[in-house]
């Protein structure tokens, strides 16, 4: 009989392993962060003692979830604008007020806001793409999360930086003062090939590789991208950086919406990660990713959420609903993206896009403590026949009661441990009030 | 100073009528089950005086939803079988176990659980189509909510009759027992233009018309459906029932994913409704109704969530944010079926559509106080500039925190107040193990 932290006790445990294990009456015991052991309530309950046990009847536990793709700080334009064009959604509404708004205060308190937002959600992992990274780090880690966070490079001034070298100069001091932390992962983040030249995305590439670090970036989005860099450097977006050999299996490549057959064995055969954020492409009007091809070619393709200003919300178990049935009528068959794999694109494949496939995405024993656990005994859950069914397609996030990350419980029954739920609601309709007095 | 039963307070209230007036600090006075009137805070306050005011600040307060096409019993069916192609779904799997299984217990005890779920997401009013009406009317009668509820007819035989006449006159009986209540209006269901001749939506027809009472019906679902009326009628499917002047005002037509234009046009011309159920129609891979046009056209578009084995929720919120968003994509314009449009869609649409917009649909002085409150003071909905935005793309409906038809709270803080949750869960594990034993 071995002493542990904490055991986890569930009806259905889905592990995610290779095998798509689902333990019924099934148990993790929890030691030193790791998970020491997975296996049936009996045997668990045989080997390993705790004062303290979680779960119980009527939950399902499933491994954290992963969000592979947002700008966390964005949150607090949320549906500031909508249902307008891209450009004018942009240009008028969301660049002025990042002008005005953006610093060190405003994105820490805003990151806050989205990390409760997302660990409420059961979301324990995430890769950013934003300004002011230290502001980031900094809340990330008060609300013990794990992060991919890239430093925003572009080949325009915006309130982070100047230049292309004062960016890269950002983006080295933020590796420097993070490199080697246990949960956050500093990442280069070079916007998009409209935003960022190929000398700006091969420096990018460099910085990412002298640290062996993400690359996180922008692809292919908009039909308008795709017709612009064709413009400017008679190539696609995905073609033009399997050129420039930007591509590989460190690359973080959110959207590829526009991404062409051709395109789609690049993004297979160099390793790159893609982020299907289908409800904020649907939302923009920017197009729906071939999601299925990919999967068939064998790229890694993980959810996002991308920001909440064009979501609206940071909630990964609706982004694989909304897709699951979306890529059924699309592809004009009900069997592709079943409900088993929309949950492995959930956590396996987005740890694996961050790079942290081998510490989280499953409930493995060796593997960090990231686990969710749920509750089942609710009207819109009855019956139960499988559950991967229920997690994807009747399960919402506000049926997540605990969740932690390297072991600690960050919510628990629902709600926050360490972060300040008031605290945080009152920051942000501060800031709100301010930002639509001068909206 | 007038006395009334309850005063709503709410920092947004939506009345959804013909203005889309919203009032900041607004209140509702209730009375004998009617809304007495509606104004700002300050104004209500001084004119009536009640022993009860709920909502307050922190919330909003919006008209009742509408689920304009649901079978609600198959709630039981929830998840039995998901990501097959639509015949195997059927045949193999949900035609047999409604064979196995449906009854008048089955079929009361079933309606519970939806009409628990259904109200927990502020859905006040529903339109139903399936067997039993009798339990179902009993059901809803016992929850307390408003529903049309549709006497299935069918060519072939079911577990709820074996001929035509059989369920004409079942239909018939139904009418008998229920025409006149002020909640349950019973109505005539014929299946569908390929499982019903022109000549049984006739006889279906001339009844509904005798009681003057709702036709619910489904139409152009699938492009199977398409191809299969026209080898056997040489039209499409609104067209032979245009032809057979089947169509008009008191028509609920699910679906109409495949109606060309000219199909469209009659569609408008005869004031027939639409319900759109964009979540089964993609989990189905059915295909994406042309709703963008239809709206363009002037049909009344309402939203069902269609029956919980192909959904998997019974959640009117959830399908506003997905039809909001999947159009903009298709039609690859960000700019349609706005939130304030979507919002209507679920309400005021779905009143008329039901045949009940004098009634219910917004919150006017006059109409049952048909109301719900969600609250607004949580992460994911801050901070908050346009609460149409809030209502369709970022809140749940597990925001929702009371609900009350014809002014009777039936949920208060999240709980049903006259169901009982423990019990109806327990049933439906119950009937569920029974389920899946055989399944």
């Amino acid at each position: 009989m071995k002493n542990c932290d904490l055991i986890i006790q569930s009806d259905y445990l889905v592990t995610m392993n290779d095998q798509f294990d689902v333990i019924e009456k099934g148990a993790v015991a929890v030691s030193g962060g790791l998970i020491a052991a997975v296996g049936p309530e009996d045997e668990i309950a045989a080997a390993y003692r705790s004062d303290k046990t979680i779960g119980g009847r009527h939950t399902v536990a499933f491994p954290g979830l992963v969000n592979a793709h947002t700008h966390s700080p964005m949150v607090y334009f949320r549906g500031l604008k909508d249902d307008l064009p891209l450009r004018v959604w942009l240009e008028d509404h969301i660049w002025p007020a990042e002008n005005r708004w953006l610093g060190h205060e405003f994105v820490a308190d805003a990151t806050e806001l989205a990390c409760l937002e997302m660990l409420k959600a059961g979301i324990t992992a995430f890769s950013d793409m934003y300004f002011y990274g230290e502001a980031i780090a900094l809340s990330v880690k008060k609300a013990g999360m794990r992060a991919v966070i890239g430093a925003g490079i572009l080949d325009f001034p915006s309130p982070a930086a100047a230049t292309v070298d004062d960016y890269l100069a950002n983006a080295e001091r933020f590796i420097g003062n993070w490199r080697g932390d246990g949960r956050i992962i500093p990442a280069v983040a070079p916007h998009a090939p409209y935003t960022c030249s190929p000398e700006t995305m091969k420096r990018a590439k460099g910085l990412s590789e002298r640290y062996r670090l993400p690359l996180h970036l922008h692809l292919a989005e908009t039909e308008w991208e795709v017709q612009e860099v064709l413009s400017r450097y008679g190539m696609r977006p995905v073609e033009l950086l399997n050129h420039h050999r930007i591509l590989d299996n460190t690359v973080i490549a959110a959207h590829c919406v526009w991404a062409t057959d051709d395109e789609i064995g690049m993004l297979a055969r160099s390793g790159t990660n893609v982020v299907h954020c289908i409800e904020s492409n649907l939302k923009l009007a920017s197009g729906i990713a071939p999601v299925v091809k990919m999967l068939a070619s064998g790229v890694n393709v993980a959810f996002g959420t991308d920001g909440a200003a064009s979501n609206n919300d940071l909630d990964i178990m609706s982004e694989m609903a909304t897709a699951a049935k979306v890529h059924k009528a699309v592809s004009g068959d009900p069997t592709v993206l079943n409900a088993a794999q929309a949950m492995r694109m959930a956590t396996r494949s987005g740890a694996g896009a961050l790079g942290i496939g081998e510490k989280t995405g499953s409930i493995e024993a060796g593997k960090s403590a990231d686990i969710v656990i749920a509750g089942l005994n609710r009207p819109h859950l009855m019956p139960l026949y499988d559950i991967y069914s229920h997690l994807v397609y009747s399960m919402k996030s506000s049926d997540v009661s605990d969740v932690m990350v390297e072991g600690r419980l960050l919510i628990e029954e629902g709600r926050p441990v360490a972060l300040d739920e008031g605290a945080i609601v009152e920051k942000a309709r501060y800031w709100g009030n301010r930002i639509r007095e001068k909206a």
